[in-house]
């Protein structure tokens, strides 16, 4: 049987599904752009295979082993490491065959449509993933996993992927980056500048992270000037390994506009160790403001990933630590918070900021009137929770009409989930096809215009907003 | 003529429609579950037979008259009871006629829908209600009312009703319900245990309130041991009546989890009468969490309906009291609300708390989230205004794709107006058969999984998660 | 070649689609009632011809040129003009030229279907505007801008408008009016009273323009009494020169309902020119109060437009001023802010006070539960953004269920680009008619019903609501 309907997300009226499918076939092979995601560059740096099918599509996975979770399945019981290094389930295939118990917990959700697009295309799997099947399913994926044709690289050509960006912190030493780059191998894979590190007062070791910062940049972090100067000669840095963007994830949107004396006498304070809530929100306000002004110098696109809760379950957090399936999105304002931002640099034409958020109500009410008015602006795609065909949907009905397609800026898979890249690619560009044929079907675009902007979803946006 | 569409809130497109029709046709003769709601115990337990047209249909339903009072007509002219006993209409023929002016004003609303279901499968009535024809189907239904078929007994076995769960404040003698019990009758009428009145600091009469609570429970209520153990009481008597669940009603979801002697010096507090908004919304909000605490010891389901803002109209309050369809719904957190119940029992596979909303932008945001990450919580389905077509439409689009179905909890019809319960059932499986057939027409979800979802979704997910 | 598909906005299923077209055909050549926009009197006053194609539609439109501008066109080479006075572009075709170059940026967006509805029923254009036919193009209109048939009252009766409103301040002499009147034109233009230059404590001259009223009413506007009677006088003369309704542009929706003696201590406050922004927040509060109290007196419909933030770009407002495109919206409260209004005349069933929003969030969750309980209160129709196919779906599907079709209050065109008000009506009339086809299609809505509405929605509603 097959695994995935091949229209899949196209409309139902036949009419229009043929359109959406013309559309989606004029886009289907392009290669895939992906200009922001997670992806460990270790992977292309060293190819090795990867380790088990429990490793490779569950432990991993926050959007796999929460849902799980969620259902009453412990933690460790999925071979989620703990902190203290404390005792879980290492056996693969039992956490495998956890995970084909709970299979049924992701109909209806892109999970579900992400794992049975890798079993399909990636594994070449039959079968719907059952408690039946568990073992001979894993075992199927086992053996291909042996296979120099599931090596890192060779999955990174079979997928077609023109260039991939990772995120790496400030204090990275880009070594795998360095390794691909001398490897010869001709992938193009390209770092993010990511400081929060060094950026958000709030993150775990802070100071330490300022004071590394100052010895690998040779610039005093202590004092403001040579604190700026670090982040200038690291994002040079970053450069030469592909960087052309760096990358935020804040709490709010907030951002500031301080004049020099104020922004040095915040950072200051901040460096003292002893700051209010507001004073780290506002330095990190304040940082998004530099940024954008460093930009304007050296090119790069800046993104502001902003609105998610992290770490909600202090229990979670605790016995677990990060990016545990337990961040949660709250209301996030952009029109107050990114207006200092704007006033300083909103105007200027050939900066590139990029906004993603977690709250789909500031699509039509803040991000398009904002996108579609400021030159500086251009809409990032729905992130993480919405990165889905009713997210993909609800973004463009709620977006187009106000901004139009060309103040936003293609697909991100934003993900760590290396076999899921071509499927998410996949989600969107149907998702986007079907929206593009019901407006031709409803006369609110023209068949022609269609091809073009299918295109320019797919890929040219992408292009074009990352300077890829 | 038909009052209803047999192929209403179905898909238009002819195969996806086929398909609804198919999955709605396996669920629709299931028995109700109805797991939380108010209808009057003491129907069930008279058996008496229902008063007159207008006392069935429009003075006791704020859905109704509200409609009408919107557009002019005065409350006390569709005989609404004053608070001070002043004259209202009496007359139900006239009050029925003023009802039949206005119908046309429930067009494409719910009412309309569950009106005219009603009409036609519960009293067999076969033309459109409008002033022409007022008198003559007041004088049809009215002559119904009068056959031993439509008392509640009657009707609750026609309904076919499994279970039926009523709501009772913590101070009721449950005495409606013994009634029930010794009567012999086999209907299954449960309780709910809902102590708003003596947990809401800012409820009418609330110290009275507590020393009544007391009383009952020979406990000592004026300290903080006495009062949480007359609650222990309380919950402990309501299960003897079938409780499965306590429900609470707050403007916020505001919880606490204050340490014991916080906790204590916080309801001294608001014992002395003399406390602050403040102080009263956390008061709330640490009882939310002993209630989820108890939960963990008795097994009861929590069910927390946030946000709205009763008695919106100060001169509607102050003339014809609570419950006047002046409740207005307003912006509403989850996220930071509910963490710190969430870190005290949110790991809890054994717990269950569902969460209510009149806040559509939480389903996605904030409630799917932590629905699909803490294993203690579930979402209930859409309340109120939003228990309708487009209402149940939108909770499960927003809802699905972050927590699955699996993390919801089945329908509630949530009703005062018993006539309406299996419209409202009715309603819910023929939406949610549109949306799993719309969902399998695109190739999100395989159709042998959609036939058992349904049946999930109608009946057992509803019973799982309240233990019926 | 058609620039709009004859079957646009109507949807995709065959037999909804014949429903829908069947449905919209009844309403098409309604007559334009037009109870709420910004078209300057002037034009039917002089009745002079429009200058040149870009004056036309691109120089005035904030919706245009702002798009082009998010792309990184510079304001000024649209000819937009600067508060200095300094140098922009002046030459028509130029500016065309650049708006051709831009013109697939609007692509899926309302201008687009805007303009092409002008290009192709105004103007008799058949081909899609670009680079290649920008001179074309331009000349084609030019040449029929100079036909007496194109000029401002003959275009009015082209267009079937039975009925148009403008907006003046408080401070305007309506010399416009006054000649239009003495005309003898029978097209009707009737002004709308728009005070907020003397009720907006933050307008700039705010207190210059009080003074100006004083004079201009002979009343001593430096007393709240004084102030009040202004107000009163100037009502009555917007109403000689057939005002309806007044307008309110605020940027929340706060009411206050303050007693004789703090309204006169905070009007003292305000006047002394020395008060915090909180108080000029709930002196625009307590102004709408005043307002609905004297709408009790003279019957004139009340107008609340609140949640835009204006001027967001501090740059683009200080070389450009008003009205630039830069005015985002934020999230609005009604629930709470409007209280101390409704509890002092909410319940009046002659007063309407309808309302509008950007904030879409609060279509179902406040606005249609207060419209559906409050005898004053109406909705005004999806504003600005949300003035498309979408919007419209979203504003119906998020209010209907609630409130009904009759607390809604018809179209509003609420432009400034006369040439677009038949196309503005026309998507209301294409967008409402899917709506209610659709309702009919999954049995929602009886056929016959939905004639009824369609034609109340597309002129009955509004007329009445204007009392027009």
């Amino acid at each position: 049987m097959r695994l995935n309907d091949p229209d899949r997300l196209f409309p139902t009226e036949p009419r229009v599904r043929d359109l959406a499918r013309a559309l989606y076939q004029a886009v289907a092979d392009l290669p895939i752009v992906s200009p922001h995601g997670h992806c460990d560059p270790r992977w292309f740096a060293e190819n090795e295979r990867f380790p088990n099918p429990a490793d490779l599509f569950v432990v991993p996975d926050h959007y796999v082993f929460r849902m799980l979770v969620s259902q009453g399945v412990a933690m460790s019981d999925l071979g989620v490491p703990r902190v203290d290094g404390g005792k879980v389930e290492t056996d693969s295939r039992t956490i495998w065959r956890r995970f084909a118990e709970g299979y049924h917990l992701f109909r209806g959700t892109p999970s579900a449509m992400w794992l049975d697009h890798s079993f399909e295309f990636v594994f070449g799997i039959d079968q719907v993933l059952s408690p039946g099947n568990a073992d001979d399913l894993y075992d199927h994926i086992e053996a291909r996993l042996a296979d120099p044709a599931f090596r890192p690289r060779a999955l990174f050509e079979h997928f077609n992927i023109e260039v991939l960006s990772t995120t790496e912190g400030a204090l990275d030493d880009l070594r795998w980056h360095k390794q691909i780059r001398e490897s010869g191998w001709s992938g193009n894979v390209v770092t993010t500048y990511r400081p929060d590190a060094v950026v958000d007062p709030d993150f775990e070791g802070f100071a330490e992270n300022v004071a590394q910062f100052g010895a690998l940049t040779d610039e005093d972090t202590q004092s403001w000037d040579g604190y700026l100067a670090a982040h200038r000669k690291r994002r040079a840095f970053f450069k030469t390994f592909g960087a052309t963007a760096s990358d935020h994830g804040h709490p709010t949107a907030r951002t500031e506009n301080l004049d020099a004396k104020a922004a040095e006498a915040l950072f200051a304070k901040i460096m003292s160790g002893t700051f209010a809530p507001e004073e780290a929100d506002a330095f990190r306000g304040q940082m998004l403001t530099e940024m954008a002004k460093m930009s304007l110098d050296d090119g790069l696109t800046l993104q502001i990933h902003a609105g998610s809760r992290r770490n909600h379950s202090a229990q979670v957090f605790g016995a677990f630590g990060r990016d545990k399936g337990f961040d949660i999105p709250g209301r996030t304002d952009y029109v107050g918070a990114l207006k200092p931002l704007l006033d300083a640099v909103g105007m200027e034409p050939d900066l590139t900021v990029l906004l993603f958020t977690l709250d789909e109500t500031v699509y039509g009410r803040e991000l398009a009137p904002l996108a579609g008015a400021y030159p500086a602006l251009k809409l990032g795609p729905p992130w993480w929770f919405f990165d889905s065909f009713e997210g993909i949907k609800r973004f463009r009905e709620a977006t187009t009409e106000t901004c139009g397609f060309y103040n936003t800026a293609g697909f991100n898979d934003d993900t760590r989930a290396f076999c899921s890249i071509p499927a998410r690619h996949d989600v969107s560009r149907r998702s986007d096809s079907a929206y593009l044929a019901t407006l031709v079907a409803t006369g609110r675009l023209r068949e022609a215009d269609a091809f073009e902007v299918a295109e320019d979803l797919a890929y040219g946006l992408a292009k074009k907003a990352y300077k890829l």
